[in-house]
């Protein structure tokens, strides 16, 4: 890098030009595209990228990288412009932009090497970034994390709660960087370039702001600087731009959000002016600057092994909570694994992740009551290594939703855990009971969701989440239930286990979580009248055991039963009639379909038609 | 009212003590409940009801009454009980809290007419504030609304979105408080007591903060005072205060969260204490100034009509997105009827939600990027009346889930409407595409699910939404698409229509939305080829047409073929599933079942299976 501050600035501004260029063409190209948002951002990205960060440009996943995080996805073009810069893409491939055939995607997914986590739903990026920033104190690396977020997405109430888990945790790691470019996609923002409104925002949240012109290299490599210096807490610069900067007939314009130049003469223009602003340099400076940026430190990284779990310490008829089980899973975990690592929302008294907090107070990340963080920054971390467990009340998971939808467009396999489910919680009343969980995630096609009724089947559950290679979501209960299963009994991803079986089963009742024991009371209920069914426990809701649950079907006469504390819609009875659809099945669905009140878990699993004298009746209506 | 503030001063603390009482004495009762974070409110609440709001107590939901929140909805039992200490409640009822046959519930819920929105998640009681305030301006009242917030609370990013849509629109109608008691649940609060810490943030937020000892009930009559003389701005209330006030042995203690006092000893020894702080004041001093509680301005309310609503202004094979007729019918419908309201995040000019702006730009509230507040403020805009249209991209609706599903709860009839639905909107790609919504919406059991095809149903859906007496969401696409039904067709919620049918149909294809299309395009396929299939577009997703639906089924061979631009879980498939399983029918389900990509709207159909093609093999297949 060149040490002298007056050769460098032209070399980034020739950078910054090339980056506003590609993002020009391949917007035009696509026919659709952000291009004045990445004409925004353009000398800040180039100046991170050649001059600040320390990463190593041919390895993106490398573990001590300096990451950088997009927030404002729809700026793509101009990250896919940097690692072109770099020499990671081909420049030409830049042009592929939004084809179905392209990893060139519209908004950044995972599915290129240099994004950890997806982003295009603003707001998201500083979430993750606390992760990775956290994830950086976890392994021991001084890398630093960046992220670059829209003036326009500060108005996401997650960016708040970004900020102050970053001001919390003191992640003077971290960096964010506000593109203010002043103009919302449909008209200006409510700030505009109010710029002393904003440093006082960030200073009011904990953060060092810095506010600097956003075109002013100089100033920019200044900003990092001072940024790096800042001990103790985050940085926030703030940089005010222009949308559509360098050319002339859109720069600063409102109305032109997401509008690519069209092909031909609008395109053209815009190109000479970017071509005619770059400067003279020596001809090979860029190579040069590309060929000097600081590589990390190397270290020796094996491949993690998984550690030999062994059974849950549980007799038959011990009486556990579920939520007690996943925080006493979470701990053993704990100890066999320094990957594992719990977030928490102000309730790991409720959820007992607290089990974990105790015994590993260094991995356990408390986030106060900001769902939407917690998730964010367990998306980060799971991006980089962690087997991370976010948990709540399961009902508290739906303020994080979008970022529970982003965490599958990423892949991240986050570990979501969700307590209080359903009417079983009983007298606190309906805004903490979680009726909708199974139906957000299942939604989600590559989630795993994963729901037990006792507290073997949670342990056991637990450890089958944190080695998926995917996403996976526990759902567990408030009411403490019996164990029924054997400490060594084995469960898998898509299994279910038969409870209760013969010959002459009248009906399958399949259930899962607090309804197994009303399932398993129904079964005593009609067996004193001479009546058998079949009782399974769908502990695996997705993928569902379609097998297990065609055959059961065939057998009792083509009868299904469902019994759920879930309202009906998408929830354990849509899983099981989709599974047995092809094979002719119907299924009777028995859950909420209300909305319900306080009261006590017994009465309110009769009154909502879940308890065994439901399952009684609808066995009996024949 | 005594004039006299050294008479005043008293008076309210003996109805603080007995809120306390009342507070103990109901979780006692209940055996659960939350009476410390009663306790540090009680002199805030004792303060607002009797010596600060205008309301009538008889009518609590009269439309001038000043408003009230509690947002901290664990904090219900004080609620309660300054119900009861105005005299709308029976004191002795406040004992049936938590009881499965009172509406005296864990947390407040609109069962309750003094309870606009129901709380108990926390981070929503500010956003319904800003609708509720908002809604003052919109009928020309005068009335003020409060919302007490805890402490703990202000880490949801919620409340930053409601601070910065409070300023943004200068509501100095609006007052928050906070109760700033220290302790969270499971442990202290990230700022504990830094009361200055606390200010800074609302002031760089645009409010105007007001710090108080909240225990100091002449400090907390200067505080109101000092909010309501406040204007341009809302005010925001720091009232330092300490959970389990005037009980000495729980008092400012952690481990106190959630916990009732033990019948018997513990109880009685806190309410001795509690007895024992009551000063003396005249006899009638209490009822005195119960009596002279401001009552607000009387108004001659007419009950509103609902209009004739002329029919839309499109021929057939006009080409027309639904966004856009959405937008279109959003305009016509506020012009003959002032009721309706719009709220944005910053996409108008995508959901066409700007044709409204453009004629009536009093009635919509621009939210910025910050779905969280829109939907927040659209609940308490419709829980005082108005028709509240918030919309945006429907993939971003999942950040305001949990919102939507305290609107279930609170049984709010909010209209949602999310634009760009499904793979159909093309090449931004995943991140901007919904997949999940309807699962979101449906599982909702009070929700109402719509889903035009073209600009004449998506103009009468809206239509049908604005009237319908339950909350509601309006499903629309990005793509033009041709118009198929005539002005003057009617619709209905829970209706279909057969688009295609004879008496040798092979199969079913229901159809919604950009699918209708592709099953005509099959069906036009398939009868070049000699077969016909019976083509019903599913308009009202929830409820479904189950007549129509078995029927169809029950005419084509029982082959019923779904088929939807959204995952395949919890969607159309999953509606359609359910409503034919009772006549024994099964689905056959196509939708999205991975992650989709960037690419062209129909290329993406044809990648993920929901194209005609997909649908003529899925026929063909038998």
């Amino acid at each position: 890098m060149p040490q002298d501050r007056s050769a460098l600035v032209p070399v980034l501004h020739n950078i910054a030009t090339q980056l506003r260029i590609d993002s020009v063409k391949a917007t035009t190209a696509a026919g659709s595209g952000h291009p004045t948002t990445c004409c925004s951002a353009a000398d800040i990205v180039a100046t991170l990228f050649c001059a600040e960060m320390r990463f190593d440009p041919k390895r993106p996943q490398y573990s001590r990288n300096d990451r950088f995080i997009l927030s404002k996805g729809h700026g793509a073009p101009v990250l896919y412009a940097a690692w072109a810069a770099v020499g990671f893409l081909d420049r030409k491939d830049l042009l592929t932009l939004r084809e179905l055939t392209s990893d060139i995607e519209g908004h950044p997914t995972p599915r290129l090497p240099f994004v950890d986590v997806a982003t295009g739903s603003l707001g998201q990026g500083l979430c993750a970034g606390v992760g990775i920033a956290l994830n950086a104190r976890r392994i021991g690396s001084g890398y630093r994390t960046y992220a670059l977020l829209g003036d326009g997405e500060s108005a996401e109430g997650s960016v708040w709660e970004a900020a102050d888990a970053g001001a919390y945790q003191k992640l003077d790691n971290l960096c964010g960087i506000i593109d203010v470019n002043r103009l919302g996609q449909s008209r200006p923002t409510m700030w505009q370039h109010d710029m002393d409104a904003l440093a006082a925002r960030w200073k009011a949240f904990g953060w060092h702001p810095i506010v600097v012109d956003g075109h002013d290299i100089g100033a920019l490599l200044d900003a990092f600087a001072e940024a790096r210096a800042t001990k103790g807490r985050p940085s926030m610069i703030l940089a005010r731009t222009l949308k559509g900067k360098g050319i002339s007939f859109i720069e600063d314009k409102d109305g032109w959000h997401g509008k690519p130049l069209k092909k031909g003469e609008e395109a053209d223009r815009a190109l000479a002016e970017l071509e005619a602003q770059y400067v003279d340099v020596a001809p090979d400076a860029i190579a040069s600057l590309v060929a000097a940026i600081p590589k990390p430190e190397e270290v020796s990284e094996k491949a993690p092994a998984r550690p030999d779990v062994p059974p849950p310490d549980y007799k038959l008829g011990d009486v556990v909570a579920t939520r007690e089980a996943y925080g006493t899973a979470l701990a053993r975990l704990g100890k066999l694994d320094d990957r594992i690592v719990a977030l928490d929302a102000d309730v790991k008294n409720s959820t007992f992740s607290d089990r974990f907090e105790k015994q590993f107070p260094d991995r356990f990340y408390q986030c106060f009551i900001a769902e939407q963080v917690m998730v964010g920054a367990a998306m980060g971390l799971a991006s980089r290594g962690a087997i991370a467990f976010p948990s709540t009340f399961a009902c508290f998971l739906s303020r994080a939703y979008d970022f529970i939808r982003m965490a599958a467009i990423s892949g991240v396999p986050v570990k979501l855990a969700g307590s209080h489910a359903g009417v079983s919680i009983g007298e606190d009343g309906p805004s903490q009971m979680a009726l909708e969980d199974l139906a957000m995630m299942r939604a989600q096609p590559n989630f795993t969701v994963l729901y037990p009724c006792d507290a073997v089947s949670a342990e056991r559950l637990v450890e089958l989440a944190a080695y998926h290679p995917g996403a996976a979501y526990i759902r567990t209960s408030r009411p403490k239930t019996p164990v029924i299963y054997e400490p060594g009994e084995s469960f898998r991803i898509g299994g279910s286990k038969v409870l209760r079986q013969s010959a002459s089963d009248a009906a399958t009742v399949v259930a899962a979580g607090v309804t197994v024991f009303e399932a398993l009371n129904a079964y005593d209920q009609l067996r004193a009248e001479g009546t058998f069914i079949r009782v399974i426990d769908a502990y695996s809701v997705q993928p569902i055991d379609a097998d297990t649950l065609v055959a059961a079907g065939r057998q009792t006469g083509g009868r299904i039963i469902t019994v759920e504390d879930h309202y009906v819609a998408g929830g354990l009875g849509d899983a099981v009639a989709e599974a047995v659809a092809a094979a002719g099945l119907t299924v009777r669905r028995l859950g909420v379909t209300e909305i319900p009140r306080s009261g006590k878990p017994e009465e309110l699993m009769e009154r909502y038609g879940i308890s065994a004298a439901s399952i009684v009746a609808a066995v009996k209506a024949g």
